[in-house]
């Protein structure tokens, strides 16, 4: 396909004007029922009008300390800290984000591919899934970096190939989220629209935009009437929680002054009927650690 | 008095060392009572426990239109801009604080002295009382910046000769504090304990401390020490509210990426019998519109 008749067919094109332009995302979020797995219709519900729901208790204490413990593990050896799927803090020189844990630890691996993780992704996309991306990150005490509100869709469908935004990132809390923290915060019911972003994608821009973004970032006037529409919630939780949102949902995160670190799981699944093609609005796709081209069903 | 002679007498001595000490601070905290002024005694109680109370409605809706546009007046205003009593941002230009607003502007004036912010300084502090300090503070939505961990009075002392920790600040807020665009955080009860700092102070210190602090600013283990004894307040609040807080309190806030900006006036008010005197830990006191020296009543 040519890419003039690509971008004409592309329900959420973006990077291709000077300027932000918001649409309405078409279909339904929530595919899956309360028959089909473990979160119950109320639950299902609010996802679909907010683009996110919280577990409580998704997993114990004994497992988070193994979880933890193999973090802690990853981010001292050398050979992960040198590996170009490590993203390290330029300042402290401390661990930020290893991508692609659920292939290189088989205690990541393990718990990426969980009944109690899986069953509600393919519950909430309404079939088989997979992952497309992998990460634990790292958000220190007293220099935590903050993270710019963005559409995760966005990014996936510009620089991965993502089709549509038929995809659910899962965030298993390995520490306790305090507003003070720098928890998660989303704008609910942000996900029903998407921002078609300004500016053009450039070369290898994820080797900057894992740091900070550029590129995919809505403008501060979208950004402010976004807010003022949905409102911001922030994501407080115990360890052993977790947050399930929406790949359209727009989130950021407050940098940490506070002494207590913030760390999690994340992973992305996508739906099997939802794989990845080219990308909309980038030269080249992304490395395969960062949108994952391996497409077989994930549990 | 010589050096040695100061030092030797000085119950808050800092910078002196390498490391961080913690001091018993002595006396008591409040010295007033309900019977003196508007802070019912419960309210008054809870300041010495907890080292800060808040005032929901301080200023009515009219109030807070003429203190905003006398913020943005004076934002916008060349002269203003200009002067070394404020304090711009390096990257994004924007007007960070503006110093000494009781002295330079008619209508900041005016609130320093009203009667429902003097009487209630007047009150917890059991004496008359005068300005140490005063100023306007903008954190900008999207990239409001940080500040860290401190002690107002450790550096009063040490930077401006202030004796004791006998003065309280009162923060009215000019837009709402949500936990997500930076609050003030306080540890309640922090400041019943007195953190000497260590390292010596640079010269002209404020110069760089007013952007981000450096000397004056206690260690990680002596902060996480502090938040896991005494926890932390994120003091959320209407605009037109205001928040007074011990001069002693361990305070910070975090940056702000949401896109509601946070301003505020920030009035310092020392008892009378309290004066400053030579510093306790700079060769030089810091410059008069940070650390007054007209003693005169407010009022």
């Amino acid at each position: 396909m040519t890419e003039t008749l690509r971008r004409h067919h592309d329900t959420y094109p973006t990077r291709t004007g000077r300027h932000d332009t918001v649409l309405d995302r078409p279909g339904p979020v929530v595919r899956g029922s309360a028959a089909d797995g473990p979160i119950d219709a109320q639950t299902l519900q609010g996802f679909e009008s907010k683009g996110y729901l919280s577990v409580e208790r998704l997993v114990g204490p004994e497992e988070l300390d193994l979880l933890r413990a193999e973090l802690a593990r990853m981010s001292q050896d050398p050979g992960v800290r040198a590996d170009e799927r490590t993203v390290i803090e330029a300042k402290s020189r401390q661990v930020r984000s290893i991508f692609d844990v659920h292939r290189t630890s088989e205690i990541f691996k393990k718990i990426a591919n969980d009944p109690r993780v899986v069953q509600r992704a393919r519950q909430i996309l309404g079939s088989e899934v997979y992952i497309h991306q992998s990460r634990v990150n790292f958000k220190p005490g007293f220099e935590g970096k903050e993270f710019s509100w963005h559409s995760d869709f966005e990014t996936w469908h510009a620089e991965d190939g993502m089709p549509s935004p038929r995809a659910v990132s899962i965030s298993i809390s390995l520490t306790d989220n305090y507003s003070f923290n720098g928890p998660l915060m989303i704008m609910p019911g942000s996900h029903h629209r998407y921002v078609s972003c300004g500016g053009e994608t450039p070369e290898d821009n994820y080797k900057s935009s894992l740091i900070m973004q550029g590129a995919g970032t809505p403008d501060k006037q979208t950004l402010t009437r976004f807010a003022d529409d949905y409102g911001i919630d922030v994501l407080e939780g115990k360890a052993g929680g977790a947050v399930m949102f929406d790949s359209n949902a727009m989130h950021a995160s407050n940098g940490n002054v506070s002494p207590y670190p913030r760390s999690n799981i994340f992973i992305v699944f996508n739906s099997v009927e939802n794989t990845l093609v080219e990308p909309f609005g980038a030269a080249e796709p992304r490395p395969d650690y960062i949108g994952v081209r391996d497409f077989t069903p994930a549990g």
